[in-house]
C-alpha cells in the first residue's frame, strides 16, 4: 500500500516533468516571440506545482515511512535516497522564489538567443546576474555559508569541489600546453579543406544517417534544429536532439549531431526495469558528457570510424571525393586555438572549459562582477588561447548554459573527457574497436556501454559506476595519454 | 467579486486549453512513434481536467449568479451564453467517456497518418468507427433521438441542418456541373506547366515570403510542416500554421500555405478587447473557412494578386521566367476533376465536399457501414468526378479531419466558399481591390476584414455577422455568380 502510494505520486511527478520538458522544448525550438513570456509564465506555474508535490507532506511522510521498511529493493532504496536529496535541496527555497526562478530561466534562454544574435551583452546581463544571484541564494538557504561554488559543483558531480578542480585543471594545463605548442609549429593541413557549401536539407539527411549509423533509435527520438544544440528527454521513449546547420561549414553540424547523439543513445539505453522510477535518467552530468564526448571525439574523430562510415553512407558530400582520406582525417583533427568551444579541437577544448570555470569561480567569490564580464572573457581567451575575441557573440555569449540556469555545469565537459578516456581504456580490452568501426557495427559499442553504464541509469553514484567498470576512481592519466598518443601520431611528434 | 472569480476560472480554463493545444501541436509535428500513446494519454488526462473545470459546481454556480446581474457587458453576456452552451453539451457526457474520446482522437491522428502512408484503410477503420460512435452517443446524451447528423451540423454552424444542406448542394450541383462540362471541352492549357522541381528549403522561403506579403505576423505565429496542413491556435499571440512541401509540385504548398494563412490572419486579427475572454477565437467554422478560402481562391488565384506578387517577390522560382503570365494564370485556375480535395480547383472543390457530406449522412442514418466505406467513396468519386480512385491513400484516407473527431466539419468548406463570395461582393464596393493587389497593399484587405469580421471574434453569431456586413443572410447566389464570371472569362464561355 505504502509502495503503491509512492508509485502513484512519482507517476504524477514524472508526468509534470514530462509536461515541463515539452514546454521547454517548444520554447527553444518553436514558440513565436510574442508568446515567450506567456509560456515562460506557464512553465513557472507548472514548476511550482512540481515543487509543491515534491515537498508535500504526503511525499515527505512517504519517504519517512518507506525508509523504515526492511527488504526494500535496491531500486526503491536508491529512489528514496535521490528524492530525499532533492527534497532537502529545494524545500528550503521559498516556493514563490522557486517559481520565479523557473520562469526566469525559461525566458532567459530566448533573451540570450537574441542577445547573441545582436551581439548585445547588456540586454542579457540583468538576466544573467539574477540567475547567478538565485543560485547563490538557493545554496545559502541550505546553510552553506562559505564556498558556495563548491556546493554547486557537488550538485552536478558528487564529491567535486574547487580544490579538486583547481588541481585537475592545473595538471591538464601542464600537459596540454606544451603538446599544443609543438603541434602548432608542425601544423600543415589546409584549415579550410572541409569548408564548403552544403544546403541545409542535405546536411540534415547526413545528420540523420549518421545518427542512425550510431544506432540512435528514431522511433524513440527526433533530431531538430536550435540556436544551440542540446538534448532533452521528454521521457524514456522520447529523446530529442537538436543540431545547428551552418551552410559553409557542414562538419560543424556533423560533430554536434554526434555529440548530442551520444547523450541520446545513453538515455535510450537505460534499463527497462527503471521505467516509471526516478532512476530512469542519466547519471551525473560528468558521466553524461563522457558519453557525448566519447562519441564525438574518441569515435567521431577516429580514422577507423570514417573509413567505415564514408564507405557505407548514402548522403556523403560529393566534395569529399576529391579529398585524400589522410588529409580528411587530419582536417577533422586540426588543432588550433579558436573562439568557439563547441567547435574546438580536442586539445584546446579543455582550455575553453577552464575559462568558464575560472569565471564562475570568480563571480562567486566576488573577484569578478557582471559589468566587466566581456572584458574578463576576452582577456582570458587571449591569455590561454592567444586569440582576439572580435565580438561578445563569439565570446562570452556563445553558450546557452548560463541562461538555462546551468551554473557549474561546464566542468562536467572536462570531467566527461576524463571519464571517457578511462572508460575507453577498458572497452579496448573487451572489444576490437578498430574492426567494429571499419565494419560499421556501432551497435556493438552501444551494447558494451549499455551493459557497463546505460542500463544502470541513476542506480549507481558516478564514482561507484566508474570504479565498477575500470577498477579505479576518476583518473585523468588515461585522457592525457590518449591525447598524447593520438596527436603525436597525427603530427609526428615524439613523446618525451 | 463574482466577475473576478469568473475571470479567474476562465483564465485557468484557457491555460489548460493552451497546454492541450501545445501537446496537440507536438503530437502532430514532432512526437516520435513510441511516445504517441503516452502523450495521447496525457492529453486525455488534461482534457478530463478541463472537462471537470468546465462542468464544476463552481462554474455552473458562477454562470447562474452572473446571469442574474443587470448591466452585464455585451462581452460577458456572450461569454456566459457560449459557456452555458458548452456546459450543456458536455455535462451530459460521462467524464470517463470524455477522457477516453480525447485520448482516442489524439492517438487516431497518428494512426491515420500511418494508414494513409501505407494505404491501409483497415488499420484506421476501428478508430474511425469508434470516433463516429462516440459522436453519435454524445449527441444522443443530449436527448436528440432522430437526426443526429443535423444536430452535429448545427454544432459547427448554428442553424445548419440536413434539409438546408441538401437543397444547398442540389443547387450548387445544378449550376456547377453544366459549367464544368463546358470548361472541360475547352481545356487547353498544359496541365503540367507548373510541375517542376523545387527543393524544400526554397519552397519554405517562398511560403514564408507569401505569408509575410499577406501580412501574417511572424512575431505572433509560425509556419511548420505536417502530413496534412492545418492551423492551430495556442493563444492569441501564437498562431501556428503548417503546410506540406511536395518537391515536384511547388504550387501545392503555396496554395495550402495561403489557405492556412487565411485562418491565421483571422485569428491574429481578433480584437485586443477580447483577450483573456472566451470570445477570443474565430467565429463558426463556416466563417473561418470563408477566410481561408477567400485568401486561397478569390485572392490567391486572381490575376491581380500574382501580377503584384511576382513583381515584388524575392524567392520567385526561376522556372516561372519562361512561362507567359497568361498561361500561368490559367494554370493556377486549371479546372479538371481530380482525386485530392485540397488540390482541387474551385469548381470541382464543392463536389469533393458533397461526397464527404453524403457519406457522413449515410453513416449516421445507417445507409452505409465502415467496411464498405472505401468502395462507396470510390463509387461516388467516379460518379461525380468521373475519376477512378487508384488507392485509399488518394481516396477515403486523404483527409485528416475524421481522425481528429471533426465529423460534420466538411460542409464548413462549402459554406465558407459561399460566405466568402458574399463578403467579397461587399468588399468590392468599399475597396479598389484590383489596385490594392497590383500594388501589393494586402494589409488594406486585412484591415477591412478585421473591421468587418476578425475583431468580433465570437461576439456575434455567424448569421448576425453576415447580415451586419452584407445586409442579408447566407446566400449562395454570389458564389455561383463569382464562379460563372471568373471561369467564363478564363475559358471564354458565354453565360446563358
Amino acid at each position: 500500500m505504502l509502495e503503491k502510494n509512492f508509485r502513484k505520486i512519482i507517476k504524477e511527478k514524472k508526468n509534470l516533468d514530462m509536461l515541463l520538458a515539452l514546454l521547454q522544448w517548444d520554447l527553444e525550438t518553436k514558440t513565436p516571440e510574442k508568446n515567450i513570456k506567456n509560456l515562460s509564465f506557464l512553465i513557472g506555474e507548472l514548476s511550482l506545482k512540481s515543487y509543491n508535490l515534491t515537498t508535500s507532506d504526503e511525499m515527505i511522510n512517504l519517504i519517512g515511512e518507506l525508509k523504515k521498511v526492511d527488504s526494500l529493493t535496491p531500486i526503491l532504496k536508491k529512489e528514496l535516497e535521490i528524492l530525499e536529496r532533492e527534497v532537502n535541496k529545494i524545500k528550503v527555497i521559498p516556493p514563490e522564489e522557486y517559481q520565479a526562478y523557473s520562469e526566469l530561466t525559461a525566458e532567459a534562454q530566448t533573451i540570450w538567443e537574441k542577445a547573441r544574435e545582436n551581439n548585445d551583452y547588456n540586454s542579457f546581463k540583468p538576466y544573467l546576474k539574477k540567475i547567478f544571484d538565485y543560485n547563490k541564494k538557493f545554496i545559502e538557504y541550505r546553510g552553506v555559508e562559505t564556498d558556495v561554488y563548491s556546493a554547486i559543483l557537488d550538485d552536478y558531480e558528487k564529491g567535486m569541489s574547487i580544490d579538486k578542480l583547481d588541481s585537475f585543471f592545473a595538471n591538464l594545463k601542464a600537459e596540454i600546453i606544451p603538446l599544443l605548442n609543438k603541434i602548432i609549429k608542425k601544423q600543415s593541413t589546409d584549415k579550410k579543406l572541409l569548408r564548403f557549401k552544403v544546403d541545409k536539407e542535405t546536411q540534415k539527411n547526413f545528420s540523420m544517417e549518421i545518427l542512425n549509423y550510431l544506432s540512435f533509435d528514431f522511433k524513440r527520438g527526433v533530431l531538430d534544429e536550435s540556436a544551440h544544440p542540446f538534448t532533452l528527454t521528454v521521457n524514456r521513449d522520447d529523446i530529442r536532439l537538436t543540431t545547428k546547420y551552418i551552410e559553409d561549414n557542414p562538419f560543424s553540424s556533423i560533430f554536434s549531431t554526434i555529440h548530442e547523439g551520444g547523450h541520446g543513445i545513453y538515455e535510450q539505453g537505460i534499463g527497462e526495469n527503471l521505467k516509471d522510477t526516478l532512476l530512469d535518467d542519466g547519471n551525473s552530468m560528468g558521466i553524461h558528457e563522457s558519453q557525448s564526448r566519447f562519441y564525438e571525439n574518441i569515435i567521431g574523430r577516429s580514422r577507423d570510424f570514417w573509413m567505415g562510415f564514408l564507405e557505407k553512407s548514402i548522403y556523403k558530400y560529393k566534395e569529399l571525393n576529391s579529398i585524400e582520406f589522410n588529409d580528411f582525417y587530419k582536417s577533422i583533427n586540426y588543432v588550433a586555438p579558436s573562439l568557439i568551444r563547441v567547435e574546438a579541437d580536442e586539445l584546446t577544448y579543455s582550455l575553453h572549459i577552464m575559462i568558464r570555470y575560472e569565471i564562475e569561480k570568480g563571480l562567486f567569490n566576488g573577484e569578478y562582477n557582471f559589468d566587466e564580464l566581456p572584458t574578463i572573457w576576452n582577456k582570458k581567451v587571449k591569455e590561454y588561447l592567444g586569440v582576439d575575441v572580435p565580438s561578445d557573440s563569439n565570446g562570452i555569449l556563445q553558450d546557452v548554459h548560463w541562461s538555462c540556469g546551468l551554473i557549474g555545469y561546464f566542468p562536467s565537459y572536462a570531467l566527461g573527457n576524463v571519464y571517457s578516456a578511462q572508460i575507453y581504456n577498458c572497452m579496448k580490452k573487451d572489444l576490437d574497436i578498430s574492426t567494429i568501426l571499419k565494419n560499421g557495427e556501432l551497435f556493438k559499442i552501444k551494447e558494451w556501454l549499455k551493459d557497463k553504464i546505460y542500463q544502470y541509469g541513476k542506480l549507481k553514484e558516478p564514482n561507484e559506476l566508474i570504479s565498477d567498470i575500470t577498477g579505479e576512481e576518476l583518473n585523468s592519466k588515461y585522457y592525457i595519454e590518449y591525447l598524447k598518443e593520438k596527436y603525436s601520431k597525427i603530427y609526428k611528434i615524439a613523446i618525451n
